[in-house]
């Protein structure tokens, strides 16, 4: 396959990387997806790269009002919590944020990866790779929802034991995060937190470094 | 920020997904990328979803050759190890293949997380999310290498310890991947261990369910 790109279809790419945003419950309008939309988002997923071909996702679609609903509610709590580890002035801020889609979202999909039996192709010294597989279908399927003008929120504010018992997940399931989609508003310009000044952008030379690890202090 | 993509755009963003492949030694030409061309893929990454806007990632750019050599012999030495954990069929399978291009690619690349030392906003439940962010970083930088028609390999089979101390990795810095970019002579219509049946592509229907995990027995 000898497919060339032209410079036009690097500056798509880049426009669509540039404004894929973090999508919370505020932004989402009530308007279904069509299923066959949410297809091809999952077929971008499989479309991501995975450690010794091992493909070791798995989407589970929840359909089920009550599950939504306790999934809200694992989600209200785990943030409460959370909310605990921060110096007054954060909490403050942190208490007054809209963190999640999950009562909003027309299409709500819990993401796991599931642990091979077999030993898996380059996955011997770094274990972690099946992990960063369902990772990289989940980037995937971010930009391509993005390219469908429909937004991703990725709630990670949950117990996964909770969602474990909540979708009977087996032990070789490993939860890795809630998808939040649906069609939105808008697309905000920036990312929120830096909107806020939660954290400031780090340009490239402060996270890149030659032949050795080389970092500034201060973060 | 309102931009509507086309389904031309989608169509596109496809493409790229579709024929992006893992690079191995014996498809990169010598071609050196000029540095504006590996700028850009390290921007794309910096345009990565991070949790709680944290950005936790560092690259080092391995430009010493004794380095790369190094890194070449420790690979050697995991793949050995690796190697022995296969049946004999598939360890025959597996001591054939080339899996990385340490000493071909004009361009090396350790890619790190760099875990926080404060709280960082959504990583309380689930405290890979920082790793995950990285992640990200990497399947974007992926992407665009491919629609700049560069390769790129992700080599996962080293030692995290040896490339700690070759790299002086402080503590809190955790090794994600060693990538290699070049360009490449062509880029394979398919990835090489379906080629050569290593393991079987997985259908959507396989791993998609409905309100709970319900998932095939025999993978």
């Amino acid at each position: 396959m000898n497919l060339q790109f032209s410079q036009q279809d690097q500056d798509l790419l880049k426009e669509i990387m540039m404004s894929r945003r973090d999508i919370r419950g505020n932004s989402f309008l009530r308007e279904e997806i069509p299923v066959r939309e949410m297809q091809e988002i999952l077929q971008a997923g499989l479309l991501a790269p995975s450690v010794g071909y091992s493909q070791p996702w798995h989407f589970v679609w929840i359909r089920d009002a009550d599950k939504r609903q306790s999934l809200y509610n694992a989600y209200k709590r785990s943030s409460q919590k959370a909310s605990q580890a921060f110096s007054a002035e954060k909490k403050r801020q942190y208490d007054a944020l809209k963190l999640e889609g999950i009562q909003e979202a027309p299409v709500l999909l819990a993401v796991y990866y599931r642990r091979s039996q077999q030993p898996v192709l380059g996955q011997h010294s770094m274990p972690k790779m099946g992990l960063f597989s369902v990772i990289c279908a989940i980037q995937n399927m971010w930009l391509m929802a993005r390219a469908k003008n429909i937004g991703m929120g990725w709630v990670s504010i949950l117990e996964s034991q909770e969602v474990d018992v909540l979708l009977d997940a087996p032990t070789h399931f490993e939860f890795v995060g809630l998808l939040c989609f649906g069609y939105v508003r808008e697309f905000p310009a920036e990312p929120m937190l830096k909107t806020i000044r939660w954290s400031e952008t780090k340009p490239l030379q402060d996270v890149l470094s030659f032949d050795v690890c080389v970092y500034s202090t201060d973060a």
